[in-house]
């Protein structure tokens, strides 16, 4: 089945409350793919993921993409990397055997979760300026290549903040924005959006890792002399019972000493913590201004250097 | 008991381990005070607290207030406003009545938490420029008003970035990077402090309580066209289980449009929410440039626009 709107959702549900499925194949290792073998995990389901890449989440800093690596496994999810897919049979007991060169897996329930690329065809046809990945390229009042035409939401690329260039990240937030400042700028109140940082944010199962900005192959191949760090932290004051590791990438530009992108991964603390570096990324601050900034200190829920400090303070001295 | 250093702390532990201690009263209702309550809270204690002012938290917005106040009153912690304390009496039996003009409160263990003032006796003796509250005049190198003096730490003054005013604001972040600081100086390596923007969090029983930069009466008083939002949004997307109301007050300046401050309270995804502004703070940022930030979306975490979105969105209204 694939997985792209609430129809799919509601008929995944309605499959998941039938009881006959006890496991399912997910193929892709995306964050959509995490969620839900998180949610069929908590359901009772046996999950096996599969994708043919080699690595896992490619994007994120290898010692990130270990911790969330160990947290699937730890709940017992199948991950299996660097698999060419070949096909699924489905056999007479409805069970599913999904092939590939590796281990076959046997399931009831196989899920597409392989990425969504632009659905631009209308934009090609009508001869429309395409952007990255064929996404319709807009300018910062939403305006297609046609001065008739605007697009917003996943089809439409924008802007990144740290690079200035066309990006196509199909995130909600954007989407939605996207919406309301074509709905002001065909009712006569002119709206520019500056652009995006990349943010984003995933749960999977006790974890919370989240991105913003470029990371070092991003940066490098923007041009940008990436220097990166990566450091532990923890998410309560030492003293402070319950506290677990975070784990903090960041990178810079060593020509500008510019903020380049931070990732973020722990248990706790670090959904909205990310949205400090976002902030900065839109403020086009260096790692200098970042280290000054007043981020908040209480014993449950930072030491008292934020572990986003302790990262620029070592990225600083990096540059 | 007074409240002040870890000696104080392990005094206090103490007397709580000997199990004869069945009540406390509390004078002060800081942040320190406070968690204290939920501290002897959860420790099994019946807890009051008692000052002579008549408005709970004055430096927050009365909205938000209110849902601290119903936290502590939800807790069974009694809540005693405006009453002007006269004395606490010993009586026989090892028990405490602290007097005022409203009714005795009995209890094993009394405790002042009504605040600090720096201790600048050495400077003022020495014939220091002094800041704010009598706190020790430092410039951005935390140099004192003598060339040969540094003072770093609760005694001393900073900077306020979003005033450029000298604030005495005794928080543990500023006085570690100002001892850094001060030791970068005297070794021969150049730093400056751009100073503080005020950054708190605390937690009390189930809330978090944060603010950074000013409130309207802080930003008046310093000569600012102060307008100000509240909103109520929800600490996770509406069709996640589990989320709670999120209440955000925001502050901006109408002559520039710049943001002044922020202050927060909800159940989860407060403590470190606030350090978006802050950042936004320190970067001179407008109300209408912070709108534009791509702050984190995931279900588990937020509304597709983060509570501090829907404010900014609130506020440019309003200027």
């Amino acid at each position: 089945m694939a997985l792209k709107n609430l129809e799919d959702g509601r008929a995944i549900q309605g499959l998941l409350a039938a009881k006959t499925v006890r496991s399912a194949v997910i193929l892709g290792m995306g964050y959509i793919a995490l969620e839900m073998c998180e949610a069929l995990r908590a359901r009772g389901l046996a999950v096996d993921l599969i994708k043919p890449g080699p690595v896992f989440l490619p994007w994120l800093h290898p010692d990130l993409a270990a911790v969330v690596k160990q947290e699937l496994e730890a709940n017992q999810a199948g991950v299996h990397l660097g698999r060419q897919l070949q096909r699924i049979e489905s056999t007479e007991k409805k069970e599913l055997r999904v092939l590939s060169d590796g281990p076959v897996l046997k399931c009831e329930l196989a899920l597409v979760a392989t990425g969504v690329t632009p659905n631009s065809r209308l934009a090609e046809r009508a001869g429309l300026q395409l952007g990255p990945q064929k996404s319709s390229h807009v300018d910062k009042t939403l305006l297609t290549s046609c001065p008739d035409i605007y697009a917003a939401g996943d089809c439409a690329d924008a802007v990144h903040v740290v690079t200035g260039r066309d990006v196509w990240i199909p995130l909600a937030l954007r989407a939605n924005r996207a919406g309301w400042a074509v709905a002001d700028n065909v009712t006569g109140r002119p709206v520019e959006l500056p652009g995006v940082a990349g943010t984003a944010v995933f749960k999977v199962f006790d974890l919370q890792v989240a991105r913003t900005g470029l990371n070092v192959a991003e940066a490098q191949e923007a041009g940008f002399d990436a220097v990166e760090t990566v450091i532990q932290s923890r998410s309560r004051a030492h003293a402070h019972p319950g506290a677990s590791t975070i784990h903090v990438q960041m990178v810079a530009d060593r020509r500008t000493g510019k903020l380049m992108g931070a990732q973020m991964v722990g248990r706790e603390g670090v959904a909205h913590r990310i949205n400090a570096p976002a902030v900065a990324l839109h403020a086009g601050m260096t790692v200098a201004d970042f280290i000054q900034c007043d981020l908040a200190y209480a014993p449950p829920f930072s030491p008292v250097w934020d572990p986003l400090l302790t990262a620029a303070n070592q990225l600083i001295k990096a540059l």
